[in-house]
């Protein structure tokens, strides 16, 4: 009776996987090396082989598996083919087929940041709610959305790149998509810190973020100094909060969530972060879509293997 | 054997709805008026006798109707609940109990944008496509968005109410909606009267626009003195589809749809719209969501009775 599931995302530098029961149970854990060269050719190799050690370890026989679910950077569609992803080496093709017929189970495949809100509304912080969007303020501003349980692929796998929403015009910096003016340039680690600088160099007034080097400059930097009621630092974190605040709504005002679940580097500074970004999110919300919870992610890079095993129990 | 099926669409001063068969092609069409006094009691009693006395007439007996769908304004839930719709009088209950219990037929019901988003995707402008974006430019700005087919109903039904996503900071006037700064303050065919009374105080430079009294200013006035080449009707044009193509793109980059679906008083204008709205949305999209197709609407009003049949053979 098939009872185990494998969770696996793929990033740049390492791949990480998970063993679960269906329920959701972690059972295991681990991680091999992405080996990105030669257009990513060994990558799902190398996935299958860690997998079918892994079982040989355990003791478990194929017809135990239900299957094995794998998100991965770049557009996913809801068949499980890749269009390119440049930090993997890959161009487009069926993950899902590749996989499938390398381990002969039932495979699916997702975006990453897609697969990541799904495992946080199963076991994160968005658990028990089925409309959610997943916001994960890290180096880039990724994202995910949830609806009515299942995730929102897209057109072509591109459904919840909310960090590439344009949000403010007149922007002389690009953006690594190559626009400006996106959330991302604002609302990400480096955003702030984008913030944070221009803030320093506009004004002389005393900060707590004067006390070391511009270029040691971050975002946790900046919101210790916001817990140290650093008035500069405030005021980065209020223009942080109004870029996102209204960026969440007119998400909100599209997709109409239960809740928002935000993740990543920034995320780690905790509830304070609402403080900055609800008043803003409340004054430009449409009223039919203001009824929204806002949660921390609680899974971190955890969350794209449960994501992934949950994308396959679906 | 089922093979005929009813669409329902309920606006504040009369009731539009078809006969189609299970194929969607429509049978017959006809209208009552919408009794909203009560608190809208009579509605959908009204909607049932209508119903019935139509299979009288055609000889249907209920065995051989699959069921009948319902679109009505105001937030309803994917199970048929409305969360009042002031319009018609009505607070919160079942639309689809209280008209199944009414026929003794399956019935599904959904907002009325929605629905006709389902329309045009089934029968009109969006004919192939499951992946799409249908924008009303009416009164109002409405929409609807269809994601793999299925409308995207939102946490409490408001998805898709894109006319109220903010796009611009320290505007004056109110929208109807509480807010300033919505969408529909600039796109429905009233935001562009507001556009085109705003550029002809601020400046006396010549107009066809000025041949008649500001009183009588619309929307279709602008786009024909735009198609006269008049320059400040184009001004204004373009001022609409820059808050038009900025909004759509925020859109793309949320829910990544394969068309958007324009429809509605001022798509009256036709292809020319596209020439405003297309630059600026090319320019501030994100790249993964760039290849969307633009189209016009072609149900017009019978979009929300082919929307509200589709809805029930789902």
């Amino acid at each position: 009776m098939s009872k185990y599931v494998f969770g696996v995302d793929v990033g740049g530098t390492s791949v990480k996987m998970g063993l679960f029961d269906k329920e959701g149970n972690i059972l295991d854990k681990w991680e091999i090396p992405t080996r990105t060269e030669d257009g990513g050719k060994n990558i799902l190799p190398d996935v299958a082989k860690s997998i079918q050690s892994k079982m040989k370890e355990k003791g478990i026989e194929k017809e135990e598996v239900i299957g094995a679910g794998l998100g991965a950077p770049g557009p996913i569609d809801a068949e499980g083919t890749v269009y390119g992803a440049v930090n993997l080496g890959w161009e487009t093709f069926s993950i899902r087929d590749t996989l499938a017929q390398l381990l002969d189970i039932h495979v699916k495949a997702g975006n990453d940041a897609n697969v990541a809100a799904l495992g946080e509304m199963w076991k994160g912080g968005g658990k028990g709610f089925k409309n959610l969007v997943a916001v994960t303020l890290g180096t880039g501003v990724g994202g995910g959305i949830i609806v009515n349980g299942e995730i929102l692929t897209g057109a072509s796998g591109a459904g919840g790149e909310i960090g590439h929403i344009h949000v403010q015009d007149g922007e002389t910096e690009v953006c690594g998509c190559g626009n400006t003016g996106c959330l991302e340039e604002y609302a990400s680690a480096t955003g702030v810190v984008r913030l944070a600088r221009r803030a320093l160099e506009a004004s002389s007034e005393p900060s707590l973020l004067r006390k070391r080097p511009v270029e040691l400059l971050s975002a946790k930097a900046v919101f210790d100094a916001v817990k140290e009621k650093d008035a500069l630092a405030i005021q980065i974190a209020e223009q942080f909060g109004e870029y996102l605040g209204k960026g969440l709504g007119v998400i909100a005002g599209v997709v109409n969530p239960e809740i928002f679940v935000i993740g990543g580097g920034v995320s780690k500074a905790g509830d304070i972060l609402f403080d900055f970004i609800k008043p803003y999110f409340d004054k430009t919300v449409f009223k039919g879509c203001k009824n929204v919870e806002f949660a921390l992610a609680t899974l971190g890079n955890d969350a794209g293997i449960y994501g992934a095993a949950k994308l396959v129990l679906e």
